[in-house]
């Protein structure tokens, strides 16, 4: 059964990484896959949360934010207290992420605020996100560096990306977007690093359970998907 | 004195709005001042505060943020019950300067959503915001307005623009930067119809004081930018 | 028209303002403007905001509530993260408008805290807040100059004063109460020093827009009442 | 030992309630002991929680606070989700000592609201509440009588009154000002109605214990005190 | 006539104390008073709150919460800055109750956290928290007493202990469960001391009102059960 | 390597699950696994949110919470607006994980809330709580099923268990306490129903990554293990 529009059941959607997005942050960068955009800013702070001061190393903690304009209906702000637990479980795994690439102990004592802010979204955000802020990340320390004297390659010695799969029925789909995304049984999360390692892997449905062998498929299209990330990266950073 | 990026005292920063902005509100608007940048979108609900339910009119109303990004050193962002005077202060102004020249007993029981981000901040964020707004509005009732049967030159029947006006020493300046704008010693914001009529005056500094004939020659510059603006959107209307 | 008070268009309602008003702030302050009661203290602490501490200078806050029983209807408080955004508008202008006319250089790492609490509501209540609670100030400053050894008048040279004016159809009136000020069609808000300097000008309607030429109406008319404050301000001081 | 203010052991300080005191709640008394001062509103409203909807009885619920500028030194207002312990209790014992002496089932679907207010504390602000809220409540169904269609007396056919009595190392002493309570080693709070029952009694301290013998003068003491409250009530009221 | 579980009026439910609750804090206690249990754990922290910081003493607080299975339709969690007023009350109560019997400048600059979680409700949680929790206190200081070098007996030189006594009609009934509970008129929660003196003394009811005679036997009533605690904590103990 | 407490490589901890735990919830279950202890409690409520209001089907939502003394150095409850971004994670994970095995449409409009209060933690809390819950639920279901007139077997046709695999360094290890969790590199939570089919895999690391090989070692490791725990559910709901 084809695509509701037209790719092949492992092809991704059209990615862009745009550096010098809008903003004053060190890193920033318009991540768009489909029609899925997100805003990747990469802070850097001259100081280090409670827990880590004195000890010489550095911090990276990431939020995750949808605009209200973003998805069809408009999204409240999480405002006044009240927490979209997907939210917060969203920017706990971007700063997982992150933080498994980041060498923070020559990073000195500063933190690397990640802010991920969806402009527009049709469905992998999240994923979108990762392979976005590191750019950002990247971008960040190498506009720093002579500044503050490290070198990046040593911070960040190799680059992390993410990709989503999913389960409709019987069939296997790489990159959803929001129209497959809604319907699909099961969903991974895929995030590996640039030479094929394996970051995070988390998958599962509201509803639907899979078997062993189904998660083996959707895994090694997840890797076919990132490697495809990863060189686009790689391209971006040059 | 010549300004630092080489304007006249009277010459407005370049100005553009571009629809079809990111995200999927009705309308969504990237209002750019010079390199204050601010998404500006409309959503429409079919619903209205609880005030007003049974009255047969609708309602508006905006909220404002600025992206973590969007500022010289990480703007955190309003959370967990802290709120920041200024955006309350801000969204309520752009909420008043849009009903103005909303007729929302022609609306219908909808209410429209305003939500101005601001992704690069340069000064005048806010008189960007509400000129950014009006469009965005003007956008969303034009592409609903066969689905909701209603007539958006009768419930938008003019527009509405904001500029800003500094004091520094004794010169006036139009439409500050934030580089001119930290130094200012008073700040007027400005909201105007497209017909010429004033919608909000608000003048005051943190320290200094005014003279009544000062407040005269920062009105009559206001005016002058505010045609501008207002050309400037009835072209992008049309 | 006559008012439906038997005042004057231009005609201020009585004004009192009584010293050693109830509790044990420096100043306190009854200010009474018609029927509208405003508790004006001023406190002093021995210390200042994080980003002024080790400068050597003052700070001046302010904060606005509305008792539950000042108004028809009883008024729910500001309890549990739920902001009222007008309050939060209003105590802004009045910890503006004060520090205006406060020399903070000569304070010494000291915080003036103003509260002003209405006990009964009946229109005008921020102007009402700004005048008492500059008297508040005066009174404060004065009752402890020799136990923190400076000197009142270097710290507070003028004075500072607010009236408000109304635009109800075609007629000008000044200091509206809350039968006059719910129908106004716009209402300036303006604060003026004892010597005849702006500090503030806020006008604007919820609906309704008005021309230049009546914003220069409702100045004059302004200006006109706060003479009038200035002068019974003189003579609570001595 | 006389005490600093030259009263005898069993002797309350001077009392005083004002009715038509600031504000547009229904029933509203400035209820003062000694110097300390409590502003008791009773205002009425046509709803009930929801737990008592369609059940056609009334309720009663109250609220305590102390202004910033009430005390030595400024108190911070109950803002933001950060809750006063103490204040939570004082108003739960207000609500409770008012409900034993109302007849809810004959208010109708009407929320009593109290608010307690105090304006300058110098120890006993729960008693002089509680005895101030009380006039309150009944210049509240007094004057709202024949609009609501109610008898005042048989909705509130009693009075309750309240007193504190405290030990200081051996020595009883009735109606303690500040200075005497933070000194006191036991507090009693001691609720009563105008014909001699028991509505509260809550007694104990922070470090120190006391015998049942203790108890019983308190108590005996209490009684005086209140005796005398009441009849001011009775006094007031007509 | 007969109790509905057929206990004598002045019958206390069994009660036991089980050390070495689950948990790893230093103290910790499953006390159960018939169909009632509380947890409760005391855990000695190395600091104490800032007012008290470098005076050389400790410091005790508590808190008190009811598991949302513990009772019949579940019970919300205190989440979110909503407040439950009972809680705050209770371990205001429990925190007062502990600081009478423990000599906190003996303690060195340390807190006790007294954590007291209700498993099942089925009345009397607030005494059986009291009673159990001074347990706790004292396996935690006995358990830390060499590795902190103070003396448990010198600390804690006696022990605490509380009861309920329900007034249901003209009947004096001792320790009520929740069925009683609920129909009782008025309520005594007594806490008293080893040695016989008193502690806590509160009583009072929602609706009804009392006579000071009814008063005197409920205090004895209630100090008869206390004796029986007081010997089942000090065998507990051993 | 031997582990430190002994254990094989493949070697679950001692496991039971004990019914009729504390409390007044319809299912309530003391799940133990080596030292970690989770009370797990299903409540039966007559609603369901807002969103699923007249569609005649029924809602399963979860919370999880640690108590204070469940940890070595006291755990500070969840309050004010304070979020714990672990448990919100958790809890989702939870509710999640149950929701695929309860036939939502079968149970009418009620919903189960399931709260794991984890009493003390040696790692794996959340594969416990969910293992637990389970038994909850189906006693829960079991002894509402002649009131409410549904049969259990047909909402909870099949059981769902989770455990946790680590990796440290080259060695995999399953179901890990928390001496061992603290060190180990990578975490798998495997949730997998009794039929042998996938619920959730989340697999991940701080700072380590891992290799496409290590992962099925550990799914079929956590495999082996949940197998040994659906047995031990299977015994118990007999």
């Amino acid at each position: 059964m084809p695509r509701h529009d037209g790719r092949a059941a492992d092809q991704l959607r059209p990615l862009t990484f745009t550096t010098n997005a809008p903003g004053y942050a060190a890193g920033r960068v318009l991540a768009q896959l489909g029609n899925t955009i997100v805003l990747c800013t990469c802070s850097i702070e001259a100081s280090v949360p409670e827990f880590l001061e004195g000890k010489g190393q550095g911090w990276l903690t990431a939020e995750y934010s949808m605009l209200p304009g973003s998805t069809m209906g408009r999204k409240a702000r999480d405002r006044a207290g009240k927490v979209d637990g997907r939210s917060v479980e969203i920017q706990r795994l971007i700063g997982r992420s992150l933080r498994t690439v980041v060498d923070l102990s020559k990073l000195g004592e500063r933190t690397l605020w990640i802010d991920c802010d969806v402009l527009q979204a049709d469905g992998g955000t999240r994923v979108t996100a990762i392979s976005g802020a590191w750019i950002a990340v990247h971008q960040a320390l190498t506009v720093t560096a002579s500044k503050f004297g490290y070198d990046p390659e040593a911070i960040l010695p190799e680059s992390v990306a993410a990709v989503s799969v999913g389960l409709l029925g019987d069939e296997l789909l790489l990159d959803l977007d929001y129209r497959e995304d809604k319907d699909a049984d099961v969903d991974l999360n895929l995030v590996m690093t640039g030479s094929g390692r394996l970051v995070e892997v988390q998958a599962g449905g509201e509803e639907a359970t899979f078997l062993p062998e189904q998660l083996q498929e959707m895994l090694r299209l997840g890797k076919q998907g990132i490697e495809e990330i990863v060189e686009k990266q790689a391209s971006v950073r040059q």
